[in-house]
């Protein structure tokens, strides 16, 4: 096999959920499509890369030097803040139609083991946050797990003294479901089945 | 959704067996890790495409300015051919360990409703080689369809005036099923249990 061919079968099977031969597919594909093809496709993954950051309020994905289509939206509720691990999860949140209020991006959820502690996760910055918005109710959207539910509750005893009311998404989910991952329809169960914490 | 994501996720869509799910995992992937390791990705694609090209005697893919793995090597056996249809069917022949002679690929199956005939292919050029080689057989590893039996009852009806014996690999193999995504122990034995034409 030539050496560029393999080092292109090793550099597919890095990306997540890509087994050997389908990357032996992918790469086959490329070069049955040639160079412009591939140069667009990779232009296409370095502008993602280089053009896609996080916006520095919520934590959303944006374009660099553009505004927030959250934060910086004139159409989105005010009083509401729905708290998600990654800024993929926002999609999969915005997909249900349920929500028109404003983000929150942890970065991960608490789990002592891993020394993932709330200075490491966006939750001071959710503390001044939710002040400074006046928001009225914080909806827990982090995944079914162990450390989601304990983070959801840590937000709470935060906020709660506040007057804020903290929900969490209903477990409409399987408990290990990863949220980026699920049926459209049973996140949208799982936000109007919110639980008050 | 940021229109750079937005066109990542539609390129990453473009593999083949790549639903929209995947894509956006991938995607975000790509955000995750950052410019350096996506610059990396792509410059294993770029040399794949620049620098993988199909070997002009064999059709088998090598790198540019480099000797052919097969044609060029003294260890392969030099009396049989084996017909397969796309260069990357090679991997997989060569997987089972049963074949240590030279390949030709043809570039497709005979398909008249599309336009496909035996100058379309590198038929005229497979005569023309079996003859200058000295070839005693060529075993025809086309995939287990119609059109890939109908191609290995031309090639005989060829090469057989010639003196040379035409084998086609048993169809151990499921009718339809992709010779370069099948089990390497089922087309081990489809080339143990090969029928002369």
């Amino acid at each position: 096999m030539p050496p560029e061919l393999l080092l292109a079968i090793e550099a597919l099977q890095t990306l997540p959920g890509m087994g050997r031969r389908s990357a032996m597919r992918i790469a086959f594909d490329f070069i049955r499509k040639g160079v412009n093809p591939t140069k667009n496709f990779c232009n296409a993954l370095t502008a993602l890369v280089e053009h896609v950051c996080a916006c520095e309020h919520c934590g959303a994905y944006k374009t660099q030097g553009q505004p927030c289509s959250f934060c910086d939206n004139p159409k989105r509720e005010t009083k509401s803040l729905c708290i998600v691990e990654n800024p993929s999860d926002i999609f999969a949140v915005e997909n249900t139609g349920e929500f028109r209020g404003l983000y929150h991006v942890l970065g991960g959820v608490l789990s002592p083991l891993d020394g993932m502690g709330p200075e490491e996760l966006k939750i001071p910055q959710l503390k001044a946050r939710a002040q400074e918005l006046q928001i009225e109710e914080v909806i827990v959207a982090a995944n079914p797990s162990v450390e989601g539910n304990a983070t959801g509750h840590y937000i709470a005893e935060m906020l709660k003294p506040l007057g804020i009311k903290v929900t969490r998404i209903a477990t409409g989910l399987a408990l290990g479901q990863a949220l980026d991952y699920a049926e459209t329809q049973a996140i949208s169960q799982s936000l109007r089945l919110r639980v008050t914490l």
